[in-house]
């Protein structure tokens, strides 16, 4: 077995190898002037027959991460690699999961089966945005929820049944919350969304009349992307009295001026995974999934 | 038969299904803020059974081309179109046909693999870099040479026998120049290149002792990228007494300062195939291919 790291491998490649004791590899990834990505795999007699793990984030820049990776896969299938598996810590456009509209592309499945026709055979990834998004994958998928991570992390910090409320912003949400709060020995609640008939805007409610005056609210999500979401149910949890305002969420991507949208709305901490490239701010810790990831490739 | 555009069709698609008398959609293509490309086709119900060509360019930023292409053949056949081929007037990465070094991916098969194992049965392009290149496609690949359009354009600027030569840049380039050569009635060269030991400089020369003093000098290569090797040539030929330095080439990527150091050398004119972005500057003129894409089609 071995690990073989891509540009975008957020520093786990190393860690991962170390932590099972076998060997890691670097690619060699350059872009040409005219803007077309090159991919060489140092030592590639030492890949030949072997099991190799590829790692590499989907985020930012997703379409250049995704053709680096498929060309990662095109030359370990050229050494004679035995099994190609990947390990993807944020996967790319798995919330286009279904057609919305007649004519959509379905992007997730495109991603999945090029990876599978590729000869890709497993595939380990954290917090996917939905098991629908899994279901295209005909090999071999491992989701790593970071439940554990969070709680953990939350439990270091006193929070419990007493003094806090795990929310989930949507349905979507409610799973990750019900996990999580079941971990905590603690309540949820899925937030309720309406949209005003008269000005458009949207509302974040809670579904009925609960006194969270004075307690502290974890926010628990998958994405964070502009940060809209949470932020606005930030806003409104501090209108009702809560305390201290978490956020937890696997990927923070944190578009355009999302941080800083964050931080005006009376959030107090953003925990995220290291799923994507490291954002140096006080608002946000990152914790290392490496364990997990190390923990998911052993139970294979 | 229904022609679809894609966000980089250069303005082709509705050339092409005017001259057919075929149906036209263009897809609507867009990207989400996390950057993320989306791809709806119009009209889904019409692509249904249908026999559907593609059209899109993969140059400029050939990973979200090749993206945005991929994910339009996975909402085509999730809409039932009975045959998807595609057009593709710039085919990307066709250099990287070999692995020139162990452990490299073969960046073109890669791509070729993944269009076949989406479904896609056909596909047109244009002077492809190499035959090698083609020979990863395991369904129908036609590469339209537009010899037949740089010909008769230098045979309206009065090009003939007495007065021109056509030069080849290296030995890739010779059939193209054999081709061309022989459609103009002209002699051809293929340049040599040489490295100056002791300045580590390139050098071009010419392969043996030809008078090409008040000659009129055609340069012809199938992609313009840095201009380097052009440059040097151009120069090198002015400096034996060319008169006009005419250059014909496929695809003009221009990268960086290449139409500066282009214009430099002495160049008098880049006649090119509209295949990617068109660059309006006084030293280009671009050929119109959808006469030959046509005829590509109705061959078939």
């Amino acid at each position: 077995m071995i690990v073989v790291s891509l540009s975008n491998d957020l520093g786990l490649g190393a860690k991962i190898s170390k932590s099972l004791g076998i060997k890691h590899l670097t690619a060699h990834v350059k872009v040409f002037p005219d803007g077309e990505v090159y991919v060489r795999l140092p030592e590639p007699q030492s890949l030949k027959n072997e099991v190799v793990y590829v790692v590499q984030s989907l985020y930012p820049n997703q379409n250049d991460k995704i053709v680096e990776l498929l060309l990662s896969i095109d030359a370990l299938n050229e050494v004679g690699a035995k099994e190609v598996r990947t390990i993807i810590p944020y996967m790319a456009y798995s919330r286009q999961d279904r057609t919305f509209l007649d004519g959509e592309a379905i992007s997730i499945r495109l991603l999945l089966n090029t990876l599978y026709n590729l000869g890709v055979n497993g595939i380990i990834t954290i917090d996917i945005h939905s098991k629908k998004a899994m279901s295209y994958f005909k090999g071999k998928m491992f989701n790593i929820l970071p439940t554990k991570l969070f709680a953990d992390k939350l439990k270091s910090l006193g929070i419990d049944k007493s003094n806090a409320i795990v929310v989930a912003p949507d349905e979507g949400a409610r799973e990750r919350a019900s996990k999580l709060s079941n971990e905590l020995n603690l309540e949820y609640v899925v937030i309720k969304k309406f949209r005003d008939r008269v000005t458009g805007e949207i509302r974040h409610e809670l579904p009925r009349e609960l006194n969270v005056k004075g307690m502290n609210a974890i926010i628990i999500d998958d994405i964070i992307s502009t940060g809209g979401t949470v932020a606005n149910i930030g806003k409104y949890l501090r209108s009702k009295g809560v305390n201290k305002v978490i956020v937890v969420a696997a990927h923070g991507l944190f578009v355009g001026n999302a941080l800083e949208r964050l931080r005006s709305s009376g959030i107090d901490k953003i925990f995220l995974v290291l799923t994507v490239p490291k954002i140096d701010d006080p608002l946000l810790e990152y914790l290392d999934p490496t364990g997990l990831i190390v923990e998911a490739i052993t139970k294979e």
